[in-house]
């Protein structure tokens, strides 16, 4: 394994989207993820369509690279090889409900009197703490609770969630930067920590602007289409064929667009002069940008305002936006070869490093694939004990 | 300064947001973070609204903390002292366009005779390599070329952008990622390296199961309104009152759901039973669920699913999400005080971490704030040389 957490061992007891996307990251960068599944069902995202084959190529994208173990945490002798493992590893992670871990005997509290140097991660929908940390949460209801369905959409229309699970995949992106902090910290000292990250907090930290703006109007910010609320012109446009986005974000550019469709006299306009009056007389600006807008095809503006240094792009369904040149020499779509269902496209890692970059190298394990494989190599067991485990329903 | 990153000394040289988010992170979690603006101007980010007494709220929100010094990178001077810092620093920072730093001579090459152990980020829209390196990006430029726009919003409608600049902060979040993963390479080794993200490879990263869906079928992913495009009932409806969102993930939660609500003949109903069929049967199911979901209001369906344990929520509007005795209960709103906008709110940490949580502990510094305390306390310069700094237009 290569990348910068080389070394690393990541005991991962998480399911479907938040967690495994978390692990996703740190497997990606290096570190060996061992997913420790239920015997039978394993992970819900096996399930999950679309699949090639039978085989679930979402769970395939976000479960890349991974060992997977099945390990029944029920019983006492899946619970000391549990132990045994958190004896060799460096983190532990798991997006369970909050107390579930706890009613396992497998808490944070309890584990680490096994190795102090553990870090514990808990992924979960509203957190350890406080009056809804037991409740249920997906993705779509924290999107919801936290705010971002509210000022996303069009004006008046009924409301739409962001098209990706963001709630699921920014909580995935805080534990990872929790994680690799508290491991930078226990590295220092040889003290482990719990990290507890909540998704509904996560989207309040996205929320940006949003919060400042209510804080200083008291007023509710509501959804723009696709404008910016501070900025101006700042958003989608039709096109003769199609749509283009310009983002004029300061008086230069804007005075470079005005220059460049041949209306100079706009640069002079009281009412356009800065971005603080576009923004107040967005409306009667709107329209003559609009009727400007129509004149071109999309491609025609990209290129002409490339020339010119203007910031304007295409709207990219997602067949365009893999086919980008700049995603392919970014390497951001890469291919794995899985047994059954053939190679599979993905998403690349989009953090790159000079010295030690990750790499995506291997497709999503089998359910259970590692667990020899991990019993005999990291515990030591035999052949006869694991053929045992297997019998008494522990692995 | 308490949290994990305590003694790890950051050099800022980002504007505006994605930088600025990313080395909002570090402060919060314990790093010393020194940004460096340009004298006179300073960051852009500090012109742009909503304002309080004067001071960007918007500023204050994503600089907490930090200190600023003001410091011409175009002159000798200037460039020996940014220098003579990075040998008592752990990171570089930068969201330039690609090729800026170079031009000034203190691209990631040139810096690190100066620190071997440097960790230099640099975080653009389109990455440091690839065709498109050198262009400009905005947040809504890049949401659009990274696909997330197309499967936002209402079918058939007008694109939509997501409502908070999910692009710049989820390269911000990905920037801390790899400088973390970066800095544990490095305490193993002593060698530091680039981190090179780039905002358009970011939104193909967060694409989730779009990429997937697109690689099995050939089609590209359309938006779906409020609707997940693999779960069934997955969305929002009209309550009597507003709108409720119902996540319904599984067989089980539907099976409570209809008994629940009086319908146990949807259980047995052939079209609704599993997961599959009811995505598949979505045209037939959802007026069905639309005329049950407005016979009560979004409390009473919150309260009354909240008792059978099924994922159900309210759209909260902004003043409604920091309202949440959930979010009061994990501090996720702090206050800070700044010495004119007096008392202001913003979202707090959320990574909480056991033994060394970090802190929102101070207001956005002022430009230069601090530019006599680190030159003097670092470089030991005195108050004779900083003052011909000044004078020469140095900082």
């Amino acid at each position: 394994m290569s990348g910068p957490l080389n070394g690393i061992r990541v005991l991962d007891l998480t399911r479907v989207l938040a967690g495994p996307y978390a692990t996703m990251i740190l497997r990606d960068l290096g570190a060996e993820v061992i997913k420790i599944e239920q015997p039978g069902m394993g992970d819900e995202a096996r399930g999950v369509g679309p699949f090639k084959n039978g085989v679930s190529l979402y769970f395939m994208s976000i479960n890349r690279g991974k060992k997977s173990i099945t390990l029944n945490l029920r019983t006492e002798r899946g619970k000391k090889i549990f132990l045994d493992l958190v004896e060799l590893s460096d983190i532990v992670i798991e997006n369970f409900r909050p107390g579930a871990m706890k009613r396992l005997g497998l808490d944070y509290e309890s584990i680490k009197l096994h190795n102090p140097k553990i870090i514990y991660a808990a992924c979960s929908g509203f957190g350890q703490t406080g009056p809804y940390s037991t409740r249920g949460a997906y993705d779509m209801i924290i999107q919801a609770m936290g705010g971002i369905i509210s000022i996303t959409g069009e004006p008046g229309r009924p409301p739409v969630r962001v098209g990706a699970s963001i709630a699921d995949m920014t909580a995935a992106m805080y534990t990872v930067i929790g994680i690799l902090s508290a491991l930078h910290h226990c590295e220092r000292t040889g003290e482990g920590q719990l990290v507890d990250v909540a998704m509904l907090d996560c989207q309040v930290a996205i929320l940006e602007n949003a919060i400042a703006r209510y804080m200083a109007s008291g007023e509710a910010p509501q959804p723009l289409g696709s404008r910016h609320p501070s900025f101006t012109p700042f958003e989608t446009f039709e096109t003769q064929d199609g749509y283009a986005v310009l983002a004029i974000g300061n008086n230069n550019l804007w005075e470079k667009f005005c220059a460049e469709v041949g209306c100079p006299e706009l640069i002079h306009d009281e009412r356009f002069k800065t971005n603080a009056l576009r923004t107040k007389n967005y409306n009667e600006l709107r329209p003559i940008l609009a009727d400007i807008m129509t004149t071109r095809t999309t491609d025609q503006w990209v290129e002409e305002m490339e020339k010119v240094g203007i910031p304007c792009g295409p709207i990219n369904t997602i067949d365009k936006v893999v086919q980008q040149p700049q995603i392919q020499a970014r390497e951001m779509i890469v291919e794995v070869e899985h047994k059954s269902a053939g190679k599979v496209k993905m998403a690349g890692i989009p953090i790159k490093l000079s010295d030690t970059p990750g790499k995506v190298e291997a497709p999503a394990p089998d359910l259970g694939e590692h667990t020899s494989e991990v019993l005999s190599e990291l515990l030591g067991l035999s052949n006869e004990e694991i053929t045992k485990l297997w019998e008494d329903n522990v692995i």
